[in-house]
């Protein structure tokens, strides 16, 4: 059909579920060293990372991606084996076909075509890959390599991140931030006891009702104009023995924040903490920052290429949003880059049946390669 | 030792773990009908039933006891076994030695002695056994005999309940009446999704907060002279899919009212859902009554005389208490029975190395007795 289409099938064929990359960073590799680019493989315990780059001097722009793919859940739920791609209707199903080895494909089409036609363009161009962004911790995936780059002094400007942004059609949103993520895990006592006995009891779900309530209801800040407020979610509330006669001795509440510029990882912690205390629980509290919050800001010249190339490729304005998750681009705007965040639609990420619209899929490779000349030719020329 | 020593023993070797009876009542009924007494097997489903009476006419006292018992737990954490009665320094071990063999043996001795004492006694006497008490539904024992009974016209006045009431020794409490208990099934829905969306997610654990803040801190009654306070507590909530990521759709709350007579079970149903309902929730509730409050009024003459017994014999002014746990007697009293409940210390029920005082068994004999004779004799001679 195409180059992009023949390899997303050929990465999607490789069952790369989480942390494997299945030998597709070496597919990449091969072509990426035969259009002239140096790579690198970064492998950090047993997960395969890959940075290839072309030219050297003046700003980087790097591309990022990952080559692993969640479980596939059922099998018997697909309509189609989620390893065998599959075209319906001008649909591409397969694992992976949206998360993200379409954008990946495009991403190695687009660099490959970009050299062809400017091979002494400004600056340097590069493909950073790892096998190990969907997994639980990520420990040896991109936030390895990131500190590898900071002790080299490896430096990064741009980085366009292939996560699938987009809403309904193709450029319509492009994430130029993402929120922090501060989980908690808390542990309230009590005293376990008999029901028809509760003045011998504590019941700590009795007790962390209302701060619970409080908790819940808590602004945490009214966020600003990149950012949505703060959120607060319980996601794990468990206690009782099973025993409808006993009143249980302890109570487990885990919770996460998804939290904007406004406030910092300290100040939830405090203030939750604060609550907690107000009650008067006997509580012990975990935490686990997984990310502080970036953005790029709008007056960047990343974000100002990638909307353009949207609105004069895609022929939409994009969004320009910090919501969703996490991505791995919480891991390189610390080493001083702009990250922007563009790729297909995401409507069936991590589900069955997931997917990517073929005619999408075509016209991603010219839209990497638009930034890719616009911020290392034009901008040089210009 | 003595007949009650030996009988308890015997009883004790019998594993007679809920709902097995293990030929116990068929021991008793064998002694009762030497004894004159008429017996009659009320065996409902798996479960044995005995309704052994002497007399007839007039007003009929009934003590009521269960051959069950809980199991044992693990067995290596008992200093003996528990189905061999051991005595060390004064004490009984065994499962059921004081929950409630002890009681029973008590009560068949008391028995034996009243009518070869008091062959013509006014009135009739009589003991009803269940080996379905310490099971989770009770659904063939005393409950379902209650039912027959009223069916037959069976007619009870006065009903001592054997159960453990004593605190610290033997006759220092004793059971007047008992709360109601009233449990509640809760599913709260909302809508799952993923913690980094809560906009498209509705988490029932923060719907449910300010509810179950109110839920735990309302006064649902001031109780009476005769019943603490209702109380309410949450005995079990859980919520959560185990991911740390995702918003849980449902939460569910297992919860249980132990109520005072100045409440209702209909009342508080209501109130339960006014709560619930007043904080917009989509919810399902089913409810559990387990046993209705019943109070044995100060001026009835049993529990008048089960005070006077424990004073002039066991040389205490007894508690009236009508805390704790159900008992059977929540099936006897609706039949228009005065019950009062009155065993040997609890302390060590439904645990690991059960025990009994052997003076407070040796003692126990001679209070049932007194009770007969108070009723039945003195009573129709005063
Ligand atoms: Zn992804
Ligand atoms: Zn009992």
């Amino acid at each position: 059909m195409s180059d992009v289409f023949d390899l997303t099938c050929e990465l999607i064929r490789r069952r790369s579920v989480t942390p494997d990359d299945a030998g597709c960073q070496a597919t990449i590799a091969d072509r990426l060293m035969r259009a002239g680019f140096t790579v690198r493989h970064l492998r950090h315990g047993e997960v395969d990372n890959l940075w290839a780059t072309h030219g050297d001097g003046g700003p980087t722009l790097a591309f990022l991606g990952h080559t692993d793919v969640v479980p596939t859940g059922p099998m018997d739920a697909w309509r189609f084996d989620p390893f065998d791609p599959t075209v319906v209707d001008g649909v591409l199903y397969g694992r992976g076909a949206a998360d993200m080895k379409g954008s990946v494909a495009a991403m190695v089409v687009a660099l490959e075509a970009f050299v062809a036609a400017h091979p002494d363009h400004a600056g340097r161009v590069g493909l950073l890959l790892t096998s190990d962004e969907e997994g639980p911790t990520n420990l040896d995936g991109v936030r390895r390599v990131a500190e590898q780059f900071r002790t080299e002094g490896e430096r990064i400007d741009w980085c366009v991140v292939g996560e699938p942004s987009s809403k309904a059609r193709l450029g319509d949103l492009i994430r130029v931030g993402r929120r922090g993520s501060l989980s908690g895990t808390l542990s309230v006592r009590g005293v376990q006891g008999h029901v028809a006995y509760p003045e011998k009891a504590k019941n700590p779900i009795h007790a962390f009702a209302p701060a619970l309530a409080e908790l819940a209801a808590e602004r945490w800040d009214e966020g600003n104009a990149d950012f949505p407020p703060t959120s607060f979610q319980v996601s794990n509330l468990n206690a009782g023995t099973g025993a409808t006669n006993v009143i249980p001795g302890t109570l487990t509440a885990l919770f996460n924040f998804r939290y904007s510029t406004v406030s910092t990882a300290d100040q939830l912690k405090a203030r939750t903490a604060a609550i907690l205390d107000r009650h008067g629980l006997d509580y012990a509290l975990e935490w686990n920052l997984s990310g502080e919050p970036f953005l790029t800001p709008p007056g960047g010249r990343l974000r100002e290429v990638v909307v353009d190339v949207c609105r004069e490729l895609a022929g939409v304005v994009p969004e320009q949003s910090t919501g969703g998750g996490t991505s791995d681009g919480r891991f390189i705007a610390p080493l001083g880059a702009e990250v922007v965040e563009l790729g297909p639609v995401n409507a069936t990420i991590h589900q069955v049946d997931e997917c990517v619209a073929v005619a999408d899929l075509q016209r991603l490779p010219a839209l990497y390669e638009a930034i890719c000349v616009r911020l290392l030719v034009d901008a040089a020329h210009g």
